[in-house]
């Protein structure tokens, strides 16, 4: 049984003002929530259908806050179209995390959809990228879209919301920016180390960042797409990242 | 001035059914209307705020129907939440298209997301891959959502609903196939042409399409991923074409 000052703030949960102000946020589904039950977030309650409980019950640890509700309830409280089960607020963590300058690294200018940020954060994980750099213009990543979309991937993968400006100047890595005219990533040379700058989904790379990046490049375009089309930019930062773990293997 | 009628027509085709007996879909927003208006298919009807007809009305040709709307109006007609000042009704192809056996090609078995077959003609356009096998039971690609994702590369790319055991039965290219445990892409030999095979979102490729495919590849994990997750098929066709068509450049 959920009371109506607990729907209230849950829902309330869906504005990033209230997300910053609470420093908590939501997620949903089995396989997510279970995650995070076992990352590295504080979960502050669970909201699930008994079902729930009593598969996966013992995946939450003392002192989280339980609460047993029916489907209706969870539909009531869910961010979700079709929600599944359960549903958790966590909370943020307490310190923001800073920029490392090592290994591996996406920068994010201005990257304003939640699934494509969501996307991203995902294809980070995979590729072993231990931070995102986003500019504080780029949409928030604790934003419900881009949590169903990064699933789990927070866990391993920070997001670091920072001046890109002042951190690509401060950083030792190469600097290498995605542009529409930029060299063939194919035959590019590229480090195990770097930053790879991606743009806005509209605008891409600012004037005022690109006058930063040491490397421009492009993947090229092998079909009769006009040549004003420009790849989406979480389908863009997928094959980037793959080219460069690829190199390595090589 | 819309009627009534032309409403409840267009909305119709919101479901497969009455699209396939109409043998019509819709496209909209300013972009893909004008792609569609100078592509391949027969655009029937054009409705529209005002605006967009002085601008791109030269676009529209004699016999096409043109319908000018307010926002209100298109408001009612839309299948996007933010509508973007035109809808276009047009005709599917009179005749099926048919299978070519020739360089590269998508096959899709029963993939069931609508953004995900999208990005992938998307992708498909982007690499200049001439068609997309679809077994039967995979999303309908004239569904609006996958419209909306491919934007106008269905005016490039054939998508070509098929028995996908008799076609790959028959291809004389060789087929690859993505699996969890396959070879390790970066490292395998990609010929030019071939079928490049994607299962299901959840199941992945079905045992009776496994026994054809004579390359099973696979996407290598750099980061502490579960050993249970996959990469979404999307993303996941997006790297393998890149791939392969990075190869033929070096």
């Amino acid at each position: 049984m959920i009371s109506k000052r607990q729907i209230k703030d849950i829902n309330a949960l869906k504005l990033k003002k209230n997300r910053q102000n609470l420093g908590q946020f939501v997620v949903e589904g089995v396989k997510v929530v279970n995650e995070f039950l076992q990352g590295k977030f504080t979960v502050q309650a669970v909201y699930a259908l008994p079902e729930y409980f009593e598969q996966h019950g013992h995946l939450i640890e003392n002192g989280v806050q339980k609460v047993e509700i029916n489907a209706n309830e969870l539909e009531r409280i869910s961010f979700q179209k079709s929600p599944n089960q359960v549903l958790a607020v966590c909370q943020m963590p307490d310190v923001r995390p800073q920029v490392e300058d090592k290994g591996l690294v996406v920068a994010l200018d201005d990257v304003r959809d939640p699934g494509n940020l969501g996307t991203i954060v995902r294809m980070a994980d995979w590729f072993g990228v231990a931070q995102v750099w986003c500019s504080e213009q780029c949409v928030d990543v604790f934003n419900p879209k881009t949590l169903q979309s990064t699933m789990g991937s927070l866990n391993r993968v920070e997001v670091v919301y920072t001046d890109l400006s002042i951190a690509l100047r401060e950083s030792k890595l190469p600097i290498f920016g995605a542009f529409m005219d930029g060299e063939n990533v194919y035959s590019s040379e590229l480090p195990k180390e770097a930053v790879l700058l991606m743009g806005n989904e509209a605008n891409g790379v600012s004037p005022e960042l690109e006058s930063l990046v040491g490397e421009r490049i492009a993947i090229p375009r092998f079909g009769e797409l006009q040549q004003t089309e420009s790849l989406n930019v979480a389908m863009a930062t997928s094959i980037l990242l793959s080219e460069f773990r690829s190199r390595s293997l090589k």
